[in-house]
């Protein structure tokens, strides 16, 4: 099972970087070298919908009894929202009746409590019935068991499926008429595959760019590598958008 | 490998199944025991929305080639459509490099042309880039290796990500003000997931029963199992149903 978790994560990662690059993003440019908000490109908003593979936050705490005394989380990459990072680190979660997914990338920096964010798909293969929630909410959420190479974590909660949202700045809310909390709508134009994904909550933030999470199981039901358009609208019918 | 993909195959049946129950579905009735149009209950058509996962259509040769001579398909479970049925035969779908699906459903009965359908997720696990077709329009696709216990298929097209379909009778397709060969849409409200899927390709035959065909990952997108409402409606604007 191990080669295939691996070059699925590969993919996964080919798939993301292709998506940022055909479908904008890359550093934030002010067009006339003002200041501009946070990602925006010549003016506008520059919509970047990203997959968020699985992965786990740790606790600072967590990081050293995993991996080791005094450890903590190297970055390796960094995410397209500032500060945030892909770690070197990776843990393996294990699931009820010993089922497990060998290689989940932990992401920085560390937070007040650990979370695992699962792609429905990824739950259903561990045998844990992750809710969808949002990143944060896990009061009445699974657990799991975390595997680092100096410790274990038992978690008591924490294994969710990451509700879809989006990242933007207070310009960006502005430009979309929308309100941290609000709700919006992302429709994907893909051949033959076309999806609306509903539900999508803002969340707002003055040093946010703008950014679409949705996770693997939702870029591969609209086949996002293969998008010819992304739409995001505020929630109520796409047609009056 | 083999325990994840036999749970998970469960799993997904059982899912099926429960969505099957809450969603409407059963045998087709008809309300004052009149002649009725397949599948309608109470006098109108009644909506079942199916998971489809993976899974192979063979041809007699290719049959007779990986079950031996003489061999047919052993129906084991009947599906929603008429005629239509589980067979109690798997076959290993094997992709390049050596990855492959250790047991893969076929359907039957057999076909003019052996197919293979994945959702994305599959075939990104076996290395395979699987174009979205409509069943039968295998001109141009990948091929794989199938092996069965008295021998092995190579096929030199025919594996396809199923395109979202419904299949309805056209008592269904009046009631809808549709034809064959036209597109709607299928709105799934779930609970912080909901979702509209576009590109819903009508197939209506006399004998078919209302029922629309989505994969495993746009079935895990939506959360189908968990779902409160599914509506089906023409292309165009669901606000507008």
């Amino acid at each position: 099972m191990n080669a295939t978790q691996i070059d699925r994560t590969q993919i996964e990662s080919l798939v993301r970087q292709a998506i940022q690059q055909s479908l904008g993003g890359g550093p934030s440019v002010a067009a006339d070298g003002s200041a501009s908000p946070p990602g925006w490109v010549n003016g506008k908003p520059n919509l970047r919908v990203s997959i968020s593979a699985r992965h786990v936050h740790l606790t600072d705490e967590h990081v050293e009894t995993l991996f080791g005394p005094g450890a903590v989380l190297e970055p390796e990459k960094p995410l397209y929202q500032d500060g945030f990072y892909a770690a070197k680190q990776t843990v393996m979660v294990v699931g009820p009746r010993r089922r497990m997914l060998p290689s989940v990338r932990v992401l920085g920096p560390t937070r007040s409590a650990s979370q695992v964010e699962l792609a429905f798909t990824d739950s259903i293969s561990l045998g844990i019935d992750a809710p969808v929630r949002h990143s944060g909410k896990i009061d009445d959420t699974p657990g799991c068991v975390l595997v680092g190479p100096a410790g274990t974590v038992q978690l008591d909660r924490g294994v969710i499926r990451a509700a879809r949202h989006v990242h933007m700045n207070f310009a960006d809310a502005d430009f979309y008429g929308v309100a941290d909390g609000d709700m919006m709508q992302l429709k994907i134009t893909s051949n033959d595959c076309s999806t609306v994904f509903e539900n999508l909550l803002v969340r707002a933030d003055k040093a946010a760019k703008l950014e679409v999470h949705i996770d693997t199981d939702e870029g591969n039901a609209c086949h996002l590598d293969r998008a010819s358009k992304v739409e995001l609208t505020k929630s109520g019918c796409s047609c009056k958008a």
